[in-house]
């Protein structure tokens, strides 16, 4: 898999496809950002009425990311995901995988014409599917329709323009190409590859890896075992990722090596916050009341490990088996991060 | 290459061998206290008399990790580096590369019957040899009684105990082990490998790619681009050691990936730090004058680019090539790091 680099600019022939961005979150601003540096109109569905009076009024999203200031002319907004997916060809989904059945189960307007990009880090709790084998399994979406928008990236660092990297993936090299070509800037460069399952299942378990660092963090390891910590985490990304999808790729690439780095060293991280927590004590379900909101990682663990443990060809991964014993058997963290310190080389 | 997970008290029919650690500093101390939890007696070399009536008198050195307590009846201290090598069978070697030879010098008792390990993380500036090629070639010590001790690992975190894993690098297994089972503890974990050139030049370029973070974060990239750095940095290394030495080995195991991602990502780092300050505006010049140590990247950015060059077959290097240009050409960080901005992917 050769990763290309897509400079800004090189946008051909697609100004006609209309793009839509379902959701209002931190990330799905920072996307329409990104877009309205090369779009005159971008169709963007948030389902809070209050939020969409507020952009429209005063230009910026109250909730997230509020220091980006948007030329409203170029947004079209509405709560109806009727609506917004009607006008538009290519739709980025960019809602927490936990709610995203339901704001389909809302869509009334056929999606299988649709080209359908994901920016969602997880695995529908409803199916146990990554994002993209969930709208071709349930919505009979081709897969050279589908794709996928990852990291590494902090939606805070493009709200500030600081140069960022993206990974496109579809096994439709051109649609790849296209979206790369609408997101890309003087502050965003692109990649594009053919690994969608690769890719997302590395946004999926870099959540859990978070987790950990966080439980470690809590639990008082220093920096030296987190770096181990880390150096272990990518090799079991590589060998679980392995068994679901072969393919020759290289796994310290950014999408996977970067988007490990970027979420398991960072302190903003809700999901290394949530494992900190639960190293200092918390039980899972104070650590997630306290929250405001519940860590993506915390359903990816439970998926990531029932999905490898239903597979024939199982993945040796003791840092995720970790993780799930301590969120959902109620292991304690201490003991099960001596023994996982054991396994660790 | 396997590596092999080693647990503290395997010791066997080695306490019959005197180890010496030859530095004073906080790697030094760190590695003595290591080898006091299972040494009746450390012989330890420090240049400076008064370091050691220090030591001898409070129990602790006075410069480096002082919180640190020895029970100064397992030590055996001198200033007369020949007093502590004629007494001992293995020699540990902890100075800044920069001051080696001139202890090197010092030496009247013969070395060619010694098994000598480096703890330095650096090239000779006299030779332009990794620590462990300089033992053999100047000193015709065979590669089989030479080894390298290497992290990821933190001085500091050692004085805190804090769980941390070393890798013991020698072409002979049984003297890497035998100094394996030396340094392990309840807090220390060792894994030996034979990849004695790859480990230490990992543990050299670590230091140049720490120095390119610090530079990054001096020109005001962020945490996006920093993980993006640090994808292309193993992959940069991988590229440069299989030029070096070809053999079997995993970038990712924590010697490499780890060690790289324990100092790129420290706050604390010299390396870090010089980086930071020359992204900031100051001169090498300047920036060396403001800290009391020249950091050791400094150095390995010219060695290994020389090296890298003068080689017929060169790796691809854009991120040891970006701060070369920036310490030695006089290049403008901000334009060098912005045209390797483009080449990261």
């Amino acid at each position: 898999m050769e990763a290309k680099n897509i400079k800004a600019g090189e946008i051909k022939d697609s100004q006609s496809q209309n793009f839509a961005v379902i959701g209002g979150g931190s990330w799905a601003t920072a996307i329409v950002k990104m877009l309205s540096e090369n779009l005159d109109v971008i169709n963007w569905y948030i389902r809070d009425d209050q939020a969409i009076e507020h952009i429209e009024k005063e230009g910026h999203n109250p909730n997230y990311l509020s220091s980006v200031e948007f030329h409203t002319e170029q947004l079209y907004l509405s709560s109806d995901i009727n609506k917004i997916v009607e006008k538009s060809d290519i739709l980025i989904f960019v809602v927490p995988s936990a709610f995203l059945q339901n704001e389909l189960n809302k869509i009334k307007v056929p999606l299988k014409d649709k080209i359908v990009f994901s920016a969602i880090k997880g695995i529908v709790p409803e199916s146990y599917l990554l994002v993209g084998e969930h709208f071709n399994v349930k919505y009979d979406i081709p897969y050279e329709n589908i794709g996928v928008i990852t990291g590494p990236c902090h939606a805070e660092e493009v709200a500030l323009e600081r140069l960022s990297y993206l990974t496109i993936a579809s096994a439709d090299e051109n649609k790849a190409q296209l979206v790369a070509d609408h997101l890309s800037s003087n502050y965003i460069k692109c990649n594009i590859t053919e690994d969608v399952i690769g890719t997302e299942y590395a946004a999926v378990l870099k959540n859990i890896y978070a987790i950990a660092a966080g439980i470690a963090h809590g639990l008082g390891y220093g920096d030296n075992f987190q770096s181990v910590l880390m150096s272990n985490a990518i090799k079991e990304m590589k060998r679980f990722i392995k068994k679901r999808y072969k393919m020759k790729r290289n796994i310290n690439d950014s999408a996977y090596l970067g988007d490990l780095l970027v979420t398991g060293y960072s302190v903003f991280s809700r999901n290394r916050l949530f494992g900190n927590m639960i190293g200092k004590g918390y039980t899972v379900r104070s650590a997630q009341l306290e929250m405001s909101m519940i860590a993506e990682g915390y359903y990816a663990a439970k998926s990531a490990y029932d999905i490898n443990k239903k597979d024939d060809q199982k993945a040796k991964t003791p840092i995720i088996n970790a993780v799930y014993k301590v969120l959902y058997l109620d292991k304690n963290p201490k003991k099960v991060f001596a023994k996982l310190a054991d396994k660790l080389v």
